[in-house]
């Protein structure tokens, strides 16, 4: 078997998620950087394309294929290596996992990230990140307060988790949303965070961040 | 058991989703519509939000629970009913499956959706929806060339093939987008839309369809 190889950006959430669940689940993987920003955006090269047609990160290079699509991709994870799980056994805590997960990639994620950014006039950018992150989170929230434990579905951490912690970086640092209405989403991302797998997931962590002076 | 109610809508293209899994599956359902449009939206009711905190459609009533989010209720019905499979055995062609389905649920229909137009202008909600449609549909058609067969992936029909059929519907009828550049799409389209489930599940056939004259 070649190594795994993570096609990353250091603020991309998706990837973010995906550095994560490697971490999590200590599969040993090489990060090649894309920069989403540089001479128009990297993700748009000829050569990234045929590695993701949707022309974003993640991909991931593992057991001779590439995957796409940061969702799909730690459910492939979880689906092959099943030491060290990121879903629940049981059938109704899958379904609240994946329902976390699928309000976060598709609800909110989709309208923060650059390619919808970039169509938006700068000075509404923020209103209209703020709109959708706090329609999701409304949603989140209430999940949590019925189906949380120590993490966002029960005591395990699952592939919620490692969408919730990107998402509320974002929510803060990037959009300056007030969370203090979220006690579980709060409470769960700063016990998310003291964890190994998460500290070296972080964007500050990651080789293509540029050095803070 | 209760009766396994799907909290519906005929045009949005999340509830037609699960409406064909249902049918593929042969589970009985009753639809309670909701419309996106009447009064505002029933979806923003304090009722309906109890049901679906994120206040759209679907949300599916089974088993003595009610679930949301499209690709999660469908591989909830996967997971309980895998009878009549929507969902390959083969650990790579499943990956295949999440790709185009996510690509379709997170990188296209959250641009197109009610919530997100409303806060386009109206003279560039086309283009715009017409930008993530041709992004998606471009990396869509080049995975199909790769992994087709008689569906999205290989010759049974997968939740890949719940979620292409209402974006071919929605990028055709209300974008009027030219697919004919997508012969693959425009192929495993055509073929599905003969198929009873979908059908049976298509907009024109659900009791909240508006009469035509």
């Amino acid at each position: 078997m070649g190594k795994t190889i993570l096609y990353s950006f250091w603020k991309s959430s998706s990837a973010w998620r995906v550095r994560i669940a490697l971490n999590l689940k200590e599969i040993p993987y090489e990060i090649i950087p894309v920069s989403l920003v540089r001479d128009g955006g990297e993700q748009h090269e000829e050569n990234f394309k045929k590695i993701n047609p949707m022309e974003q990160v993640p991909a991931l290079h593992i057991d001779e294929v590439t995957l796409v699509e940061s969702l799909n991709i730690m459910h492939y994870l979880e689906e092959t290596r099943p030491q060290k799980p990121i879903m629940p056994k049981d059938i109704i805590q899958r379904a609240k996992v994946r329902e976390i997960s699928e309000i976060i990639a598709s609800g909110m994620q989709p309208y923060q990230n650059l390619s919808a950014l970039k169509k938006i006039p700068k000075e509404q950018q923020k209103d209209w990140a703020s709109y959708f992150i706090t329609r999701g989170f409304n949603a989140v929230e209430k999940l949590l307060s019925a189906n949380s434990g120590k993490y966002c579905v029960g005591d395990e951490i699952t592939i919620a988790d490692c969408c919730l912690v990107p998402q509320v970086f974002h929510a803060m640092v990037r959009f300056n949303v007030d969370l203090q209405r979220y006690p579980n989403i709060l409470r769960i991302d700063q016990g998310l965070n003291e964890h190994p797998a998460f500290r070296v997931a972080h964007p500050d962590s990651q080789p293509d961040c540029p050095a803070k002076n």
